[in-house]
């Protein structure tokens, strides 16, 4: 199911910015039983970016209202909300007089194996750098050539995810995740202030560590060399929930417990779902 | 006019990549009595563009007769290209068993004032910066959210154009068009390997310049403290043609002969248009 504009629907102008300079938003979430998890954080998500790109707030009933018609549809499934800046001629300049589109779509829930998040995964390191720019930074933008590049080297060395350094060689995350490092009693994830996306469940995940006893709990800058000391290490988005990884590049991990409680909370509070 | 791979129409399917991710090139040129200026070399950067990202090359010959459909339309004006990786279902991976997808429109000519290239412009210094990723830079791609943002302080500073630094400091480009400078008898223009798009032409002018007897041709790193220094300064692209500045910050410059002569020049071996 897509909705457009609150419209039923299967495509948009080629005058709309989104297809013309990727200049746009979005949230991919996974629903159960018609009910989009952490949708709060989602909208927060998309507001903060609206107001970053000075991007017209959709008005928040009508898509709330909208998201509901399409995952009231899913018993199990992905929805995506994309949110344009609206049509406009050509040229880059940011036009004021028009509204967001809005669409939102429904797919089927991906068939990623139970033991990717069982028994973890082996993933590569990309070659393909994420650019440093504090000003897009964090944003779930539709700018996201560097993701497209990263994910074609994942498929290319058949692993299910691959992390990405920033071109100053920094770690930043996955290629469509966010990576969490496990040392001792450290829980470690890279801080994006200059690359790489906000994720919800990162935050979610944060919230929650600072809450484990005896979990000490940080976000810094991190290089490379920092695979060959830890312990353990994870993947984490929306629908993927948390990947822990077996290996990376000559790195080979356990699965630490802290990753096990953390999956096991996160599926407790609904925050992702279970399979 | 409209041609969506081949078929007049006004949009594109929600599914298609550009509009997912910004996962494609596009290529803007201008039209005169039907026929599109510098198409040769219009046609060079989309298929260095294509190879760069792996995108499938549109079948050639089809995507000249579209062209020459449109533009055999326009007695002036101006003829937008974009080129996408396609459809595909909801992730980044790259798919590879379908074709790009072709989007050709038509456009007014744009009413700039003839004394932008007459007189010159103002100029602002944009504070949105371009990220350095020498795996995009040069190409025209679809991911233009720092342009958009660069745009919208040229509106706010009510000048027709900007210039944008990168992350690092260095002068890059204005916000659509390409950067010279120039001082006594050197061209400089940015080194292009990090950051920016390679101009049409930027590469024209570059040429050309090389054949002026006594002009010394430079494209280099450059900090912004060389606006100080030179004598003179233009921004170009297809369709401007060249707009020289006349002031930028504290800085005022007056309009050297080269650039007069760059500007007959272009206009005598119709690389652009002469209003």
């Amino acid at each position: 199911m897509i909705l457009i504009n609150g419209q039923a629907g299967h495509s948009i102008p080629i005058s709309d910015r989104g297809f013309q300079y990727g200049d746009g938003l979005f949230e991919t979430m996974a629903v159960k039983q018609g009910m989009p998890l952490c949708l709060p954080g989602h909208l927060e998500r998309l507001t903060h970016g609206c107001q970053r790109l000075n991007i017209p707030k959709p008005e928040w009933s009508t898509l709330q209202k909208e998201i509901k018609t399409v995952a009231g549809d899913l018993q199990r499934g992905v929805l995506k909300i994309i949110v344009t800046r609206g049509a406009s001629g050509r040229g880059y300049a940011p036009v004021t007089n028009v509204s967001a589109n809005r669409v939102i779509t429904s797919f089927d829930w991906p068939d990623y194996p139970s033991r990717f998040r069982e028994e973890g995964i082996d993933a590569c390191l990309c070659e393909t750098r994420l650019a440093r720019n504090s000003k897009l930074a964090g944003l779930k933008h539709l700018n996201r050539l560097e993701q497209v590049l990263g994910r074609g080297e994942c498929d290319a060395n058949k692993v299910p995810e691959g992390i990405m350094l920033d071109t100053d060689g920094n770690l930043i995350e996955g290629t469509m995740s966010n990576l969490f490092l496990i040392h001792k009693d450290r829980l470690i994830t890279p801080i994006l202030t200059h690359s790489g996306i906000q994720g919800v469940i990162r935050a979610r995940i944060l919230e929650l560590s600072h809450e484990i006893k005896g979990l000490e709990v940080r976000v810094e800058k991190l290089p490379p060399s920092i695979l060959a000391q830890v312990d353990g290490a994870f993947f984490c988005n929306s629908v993927m929930g948390i990947w822990p990884i077996k290996r990376i590049a000559k790195y080979h991990y356990s699965i630490p417990y802290i990753i096990r409680q953390l999956q096991r909370e996160l599926v407790d509070l609904r925050i992702i779902s279970e399979s």
